[in-house]
């Protein structure tokens, strides 16, 4: 990082990171562009990352990074969870998220809804590292619909044990903002079991902390336990919040051992999560910057 | 983050994040650009972090966020240690990071070297937020010196409690480099208590793992106990990692309980760092990045 | 221009060419930052082109370069009138195109009419270079006001040769809006005498070309002598178009040999306008783009 | 160009004007990334500029302004030969300088050399708006070889009336560097009639003076007549500077009548290009730039 050093020149992924912050990251080689119903995909090389997804300019999930982020967002609520059998999950187009579900053993029904059917079929034929054959796990039901549209007017009510909502920001493209809203979490709840537990990626606090704010706030008016938990993600220049929450399970309480012995009895395998790592994300302190004044 | 938001034109800071990614911040107004004889010095208003310090061109600390990096260099380490009385500081010219140590009421002498004199007159003057008059305390001892060369000639032998290597980074300026080094360590080593315990920063081990596992080899060859936290810091676009060492104390053995009474019979008030915080460290997992090929 | 080389990390003026493209010019020192009621005010030296002037983010005039865009707006008119005395000139803060006005030693009264009073100071404290001591010059008139205000209420009736609209871009701040509008160049004509002869600079045909063909229209609307030159600016990042105007009066008439001889008749010494580049200006021709669909 | 507008996010193109200033450009759409056996090729659509080619990172040419760089190159000397018949190209792999040469009707046999026969391939499927079939006109030779060896080795000796060199530039990939040297200008002269007229493409005088100076040099070692010219190319950021030179022929004596007589009886059609235009180029002025101290 000295001054006698800088940037190559050639195509980069240009990413803001707030109104006044920007992101470059080198591009190495381009795969697939695209424009589907409801979003611009592209699929391409970067050299730090490797492989990468990148939906209206933001890069979603990389090939050397990804299990940061879909580790963090699936295991500390199913591994809290004490015996989750029926899965949720919206959004999440990669399949990566699908994946990490599937690994705990206990799992028998994993239904993904996503709104975006071509998304998914470039995410099969391109990004094999993601999805590794989850869409064809007998355990999967894959929908291709509204999210909103299936938690109001499909998905069974009390059925779900855990829910994962895997969505661009809160503060992102229009396509998912309501999905963050009261009356979502309200139908979320509705069709979880009493016992069952969600979470939500939540975009980032420092840099947006009212947005945030009011996320948190949809959720607490809906569930009476909420934890909230964040991790750095190399390839966001940033790190990212989750809010997890439920009326009887608390991620927090789970002790280290708890947590690193039912994802043994479940066979779960991990690059990054474990016990330790559980107890590090309820320790630690969610940031919430200062908005500069507009 | 929509597709049709962007990054407004005018001054910014172009910052190397690694050698294929960047970082650019908005810059409101400029204070002070100068040449000291080791280092560029800038001194400006970011609109997202307000007032920032740039050494050579990377931002060493913002207002709005230096809060967590200063308080998790210092705190962790001092706390973990029973009755810290005396503190050395190399580097950390704002005085940030003597402003943390002081905070603890046992502390009665903290020696603070710099080689920059010109660049702590700035900071005196530009920079009131972070110092907040540390260099005035009657417990302060600010010597213009070499670091290196103060602690292999100059320092009395077995004589620290706590030790804070406050440097830029490992893979940064010439300047720092040797402050990284197995011999260096020794020496620290040697103007240490038995009972001591010193931390560094360590700049990114995702971005150059070479880097920090070469750091991390060169702390265990002189320290029986070595640990390591990270924690990302808005400004910088990554998350930034710390190494503490002793051959008698172990940070990772705190309890939260302890820490926060420790925090309290000192009279320690911090605005991010606790208790819950200390143990999310030291049950945290460190990553190496995949090193692209050159 | 080796895809091994690349942009070097420090400060940089990021600005806009056009609303899909954007230019990096790194920043050596910056000498002063200031609001003045105005606009923002940035004096600072870059890498390339050494001391600058840049006004609301945008690059007006380099040290390196500035001769290049202050002699091509001058002189093509001011050389095609026969016996210019009295100069009006409507912005032109930095004092360079006054200074070229006073060069044609025919001229016995340049007025120069900024509104941005503190920016002169500005000028005259930071900016020897451009201005040379124009400002001291007998037959320099300064006014702190606003041009249109002058040009309609003010300034006698029939009086100029010479008139120099020296603005920021018609397609920029406010501020200079309606100094490119119809009613504002007929009051301009109405200062002018019979055989005068106007220019302004008009910001970037190829860019935007919509906003460049509307000022054309409003100045043909007045004046039946119009004429259209550019030259590429380095510091811009584009070329600078011009629009000469008259009832008389014809630039594009005028042989390279008269234009050769009138210079060295009033003494005018310069680095880059000669009689074979005012042909040149004359017979180039202007271009369009295609404005990409929104 | 106010301030309170930016360059959205998203894909762009960086790429370097000079060693302190850089250019991004958005990309629309990845059409094409290819490595041949020479460079690194790209094919995309720009939002401003239309559909291009990027070879080892740098825009070669772009659907709305190629017309500008290529008359330019080609016509001026093309028109200075009162019967050009046979016509030599080095380089110029997407097919517009071929097809602006064919233009001449006077022209029998077009000689094109490129080295890279995958890039002409590449071109040939995804650049028709470049070559617009002229691959195929029964006057067109197309070599598949290394432009150096062709002049040296295999061309006939005085046999070219024209030879155009479109190539990457004197201070760009190592792959054309040999092409502006002096014992390369030897033998073109040596393939050229004793009354033929070359030209090259030279880069860019204002950032490279050093290098454009000697390739300038190297030309004048070989020929008595040497004219300079430069036209602004928006999508490359920056004038481009050509160089031609012959033993008989002057561009510069060519009166705009003459040029534009020859047009008209060769049937050839321009978008920019014309007599007047021809003047304005041999009347214009190179500028070379201050190099910043490095």
């Amino acid at each position: 990082m000295m001054g006698d050093v800088g940037l190559k020149y050639g195509p980069v992924i240009f990413e803001g990171v707030s109104p006044n912050a920007a992101f470059m990251t080198r591009v190495k080689r381009f795969i697939l562009t695209a424009r589907t119903k409801y979003q611009e995909v592209q699929i391409l090389e970067l050299y730090e990352y490797g492989r990468a997804l990148v939906l209206d300019g933001y890069i979603q999930s990389t090939e050397n990074d990804e299990f940061i982020y879909h580790e963090s967002l699936v295991h500390p609520i199913t591994v809290t969870h004490p015996h989750p059998k029926k899965a949720l999950i919206i959004g999440g187009g990669e399949g990566a998220t699908l994946r990490e579900i599937l690994k705990h053993s206990s799992i028998d029904e994993a239904v993904m809804v996503d709104i975006d059917g071509e998304l998914i079929e470039f995410a099969k034929k391109y990004l094999d590292f993601m999805h590794q054959g989850s869409f064809n796990d007998p355990r999967s039901k894959l929908l291709i619909e509204d999210g909103y549209k299936y938690v109001k007017d499909i998905a069974p009510r009390k059925y779900f044990d855990v829910v994962v909502l895997d969505l661009t920001d809160p503060y992102g493209p229009e396509i998912s903002r309501k999905l963050y809203s009261k009356e979502f979490y309200a139908m979320v709840k509705s069709v979880m079991k009493d016992d069952g537990i969600m979470v939500t990626q939540a975009g980032n606090s420092f840099f947006y902390p009212r947005t945030y704010a009011r996320v948190l706030e949809n959720i607490k008016a809906n569930f009476s336990i909420v934890r909230e938990y964040w991790v750095w993600i190399p390839s966001f220049g940033y790190a990212c919040n989750f809010i997890a929450a439920s009326d009887t399970l608390d991620p927090a309480l789970m002790s280290e051992d708890e947590v690193n012995s039912r994802l043994k009895s479940r066979n779960v395998e991990t690059k990054f999560y474990d016990g330790a790592l559980h107890v590090s994300f309820f320790k630690g302190k969610v940031l919430l910057g200062k908005v500069p004044e507009e």
